[in-house]
């Protein structure tokens, strides 16, 4: 089994020091959740997810989640741990008082989302499809229904699914076929098949609620014709007792590569009963905001699988001896395989990775959380606009980047890391699905280049790099070669941006065939940004903590020397244009 | 399960038109081997591949090799098509015909390689090691140890393993531990385990022929203290019958990510007669024999990975429909994915990728037949000299970029290509040993650059450089954007290679921390000039073939658009030393 030290020292780092965010300090709301709180938290958390939940993966992998006669079962231990993890409040960490939830800002819970996903992604997913189903229905519900479902859905007794995908239709929700039929008081009868539901059927809570995207029988084709729909496995009563079985059942459960202990279903809706959420017509939009919160949590969880991973190698380098290193000291037998360069850069690639992308995620939680909760409406949108720029770039650069991670780590463990033994491959695999659902890590390019730079509210891109630049400007010496560093791929980025808002505008396919690269270029810059700031704290605090500041002053260096730098090479390749991919004929 | 063609054009394509190599075409040997024969071969093979072997995949992925009461039983199917598969001599290809083989040059067996590689990596390894350990006989035995085991395995009644590695040594061969006592016969004793032996047992063949690395009990510690010794499954009698049992039993088979229908081995030596091979504490560099033509080998594995899943994601994307193109011509419905810019990018990427490597491998081919049968001393050490050079580049560039190949076929499934279901997962999982065994990738690097740029022969690197400048220097205008991209990049590792020389020299944990970089560099150039060399018959005999030509002409422009100037990233990033790596100090 793996070890895992939940990174409590560099949450709390992010926590307490990178606050120095004037709109995120305005909010009221969050006065109350001071260092102390947070640090009794995270510690808590670290507890629960080193000791309950880290044994559940090696189970869940090998005794994936099973359907047996029409039931399905998840993983020996799952059932007895979310009870003790329901049971003591951590899937209502983040939601509503109102509701029954503990209010905490996602400056908070997103560390818990990452510990979560690097002790058991399979058993964090039943949980956190409640939570996108609880945002989803806080938002779009009438207060009859968020009265009825979500404080038991906070409690965690009653789970949540988003009911998205079709065999025809993934990426393409127009295409979808789910058919809704008004029934005379008001209910619809949801009929069709939805597949790849995430916890779409499990014996862990009394009740599942789905979140059905269907198209009203007088609804027009496409987009525009879409509705969102809950859909309860047991009907509720208006006393909030559940009722009957509802016309939902489970087809069949996904033989998948990883996340084995994660139930991931073909759901039959045969008449079910259905509530319509929102608007009618208009259920993309209200799904949307479900997705875009889970968009992200999905790259949380490759920082957490990252950071997992990372921790293995290091603690396996520090025990395995192989070969001699250059400077070896040692006179007979083979050196600990942490001194030989090769392996320190690997192990340093990783880490300045995870401790950036950390760095970046905590920066955009502030945002959400102004964006949510602050009072000035435009200061409000201007953080949702930089939300929804930066959210794609965390779902596909910090999956990518996982994987990356997660095979530098089965490398450093050589043969075992290929084994099972180790847990190292089950990483890899489980944290294979990160780039996919949720949106490939193409369609977040797509959805960056063509929706997000420049929206309705104007040059995005352009007000967020001009944001950049004025945080970076920091007059310390010693921090001149990062800022340096930093300006050199600003101006990358700039000039890859000016290609690209004019080849959206003129020859899409060109943007399109350039969108993984730009998405990636825009990520080492917000990641570069993400750790100038680090780096202020760093140098203006350094005689406070000299031997962690230091730390972190190095690992930055490998990443301003070696990681950053690559965003060139993809702005030279991509912006060859297309002409030659469009022409060409695949036989 | 996937679908697989042959790509028997392409290889017939390098087999005609790339023979242009005038030491190669001065071996009287293969002269017998024209076109039409190969064709027919080819054919032949092609057919094995995809109807007999490519149906074992699936088999093997879903009933692993498993150790019942201490015997290895192989996946359902296998004995069948082993069977079959011998007895259609597919085993004895390579092999001398003085022992019963069919004497075929490696520019066509390698071919052979690729196909048996994509059908089924776990089936290929039960006859490839017999292979290896042919080859290691064939060089280091006695005619009598010769004559007795050579006819069986190349008939592929017996098979072959290799013994190398130990609990405590993989890399790091001379901490070995297993022990050989010398008696009064003149046959040793052989004591110790050996771990992750691929086909360490199984039930195909009537005997398995062990080649051990062992330390005789007088021999000093580290390398120069190991032996090779012939250790048999079964002791052979003299009259060639088998005999009893060996000494030799089956500890545990490992439970694996992928290549989960071969079996992996723990052997438990005990007391075993074993037969010493080539000199006494000369068994390092007799095994070499073996290791280094498996490396190779090893990275055609990936090719032929890459090439499966290339035609799956082609086809996939020919069939699946998802989203509206920019220059959409349906006015309801979705278009076909093939259509979109992001997703024909990918194709190209691997296609780009899979044909260059071919043809690299090609070269490389005809470079190990001038390196074994060429008549002039001189030539036959300048080819081994650049076989051993490229080795290392093919090994690890072939199995990195299978691993993003599988990847992005993967993606272009979606959600489809993490399911069991279409086959694209497994081929994910069974390539990711490749860049592990054998040596890992960046074992490779440090092989590369420490042992192979300079040796007692001189400067082997700039050789090759010269020869790559000398062979792209062809005046057809229409090809000089593709000069002029290649000569860019080997400027880049012309400065690459002084760098590294320097350092290799005066600071090696630069060198040792720039080894990966470098190794990449060199691949991109070596497969820039493979291309350059396809795109001159491209262009001579264009007429002749315009749409195959054509079609060659436009995937070269993917490759030197998007793939080749990669190189320059590399060769910034790595030059930054190691300093920062070395001083670290790792919590």
């Amino acid at each position: 089994m793996p070890i895992y030290n939940a990174p409590v020292e560099d949450m709390m780092f992010l926590f307490e020091k990178l606050r120095n965010n004037k709109k995120y300090n305005e909010i009221d709301k969050y006065k109350e959740f001071n260092p102390d709180l947070v640090k009794d938290i995270l510690e808590e958390a670290a507890k629960v997810t080193q000791n309950l939940i880290l044994p559940l993966a090696k189970s869940g992998d090998e005794n994936p989640a099973i359907l047996e006669n029409g039931v399905v079962r998840t993983p020996p231990g799952y059932k007895e741990a979310y009870k003790k993890f329901i049971e003591d409040g951590w899937v209502s960490l983040s939601c509503d008082p109102k509701y029954g939830g503990q209010g905490m800002p996602k400056t908070v819970s997103t560390f818990f989302d990452e510990m979560l996903s690097a002790a058991s992604l399979s058993f964090k997913l039943y949980s956190e499809l409640t939570i996108g189903a609880y945002n989803c229905l806080l938002n779009h519900a009438s207060d009859e229904i968020k009265n009825l479902y979500l404080p038991k859905m906070v409690e965690g007794k009653w789970s949540g699914t988003m009911c998205l995908t079709e065999p025809v239709c993934g990426t393409d929700l127009g295409l979808l076929k789910t058919k809704a039929q008004e029934q005379s008081g008001g209910t619809y009868k949801i009929s069709g098949q939805k597949i790849f539901i995430t916890s779409g059927d499990h014996d862990l809570t009394e009740n599942i609620i789905h979140l059905v995207l269907a198209r009203s029988t007088d609804s027009p084709k496409g987009t525009k014709g879409i509705s969102l729909f809950l859909v309860p496995k047991f009907i509720v009563n208006t006393d909030g007792s559940v009722g009957s079985r509802n016309g939902v059942s489970t087809g069949s459960i996904e033989d998948k590569m990883g996340i084995k202990g994660s139930a991931t279903c073909v759901l039959n809706f045969d008449e079910a009963v259905g509530y319509m959420i929102g608007p009618k017509n208009k259920g993309l939009n209200s799904m949307f905001t479900m997705m875009n919160l889970e968009r992200i949590i999905v790259g949380i969880q490759g920082l957490g699988i990252s950071e997992i991973a990372y921790q293995n190698s290091l603690s396996y380098a520090k025990e395995r001896k192989q070969g001699k290193s250059h400077n070896s000291k040692s006179n007979n037998g083979a050196d600990l395989i942490i001194e030989h360069a090769d392996i320190r850069r690997s192990l340093l690639n990783m880490k300045s990775i995870i401790e950036g992308e950390r760095a970046l995620s905590f920066w955009l939680s502030q945002q959400i959380e102004v964006s949510l909760n602050h009072n000035d409406e435009k200061t409000k949108q201007e953080a949702s606009d930089f939300v929804s720029l930066i959210t794609p770039v965390v779902k596909s650069m910090f999956t990518d980047n996982a994987m990356e991670i997660t095979s530098e780590a089965m490398q450093i463990h050589g043969g075992y890391g290929f084994t099972k033994d180790q847990g190292i491959e089950q990483l890899y695999r489980d944290n294979r699905i990160t780039p996919i659902y949720e949106g490939t890590n193409s369609v977040q390019a797509a959805d960056l280049v063509f929706r997000k730079l420049i929206t309705k509210n104007g040059d995005v891109i352009d007000r967020y790099i001009q944001l950049v630049k004025d945080e970076i400007d920091f007059k310390e010496d010693k921090a001149q070669f990062y800022v340096k560093e930093l300006n050199k791929n600003i101006e990358t980025l700039v000039k890859f941006t000016e290609w690209i808002k004019d080849k959206v505008k003129n020859v899409p396919e060109d943007a399109s065939a350039a969108c993984n690269d730009y998405l990636k270029v825009l990520g080492l810059v917000a990641t570069g940004h993400a750790w100038i700031k680090v780096l202020e704290v760093c140098y203006k605090e350094y005689e406070n903590n000299k031997e962690f500041y230091e730390e972190k002053i190095q690992t930055a260096k490998f990443f301003f020397n070696r990681v950053l730098p690559k965003a060139e090479s993809h702005f030279l390749t991509a912006t060859t244009g297309s002409k030659y991919i469009m022409d060409y004929k695949f036989n």
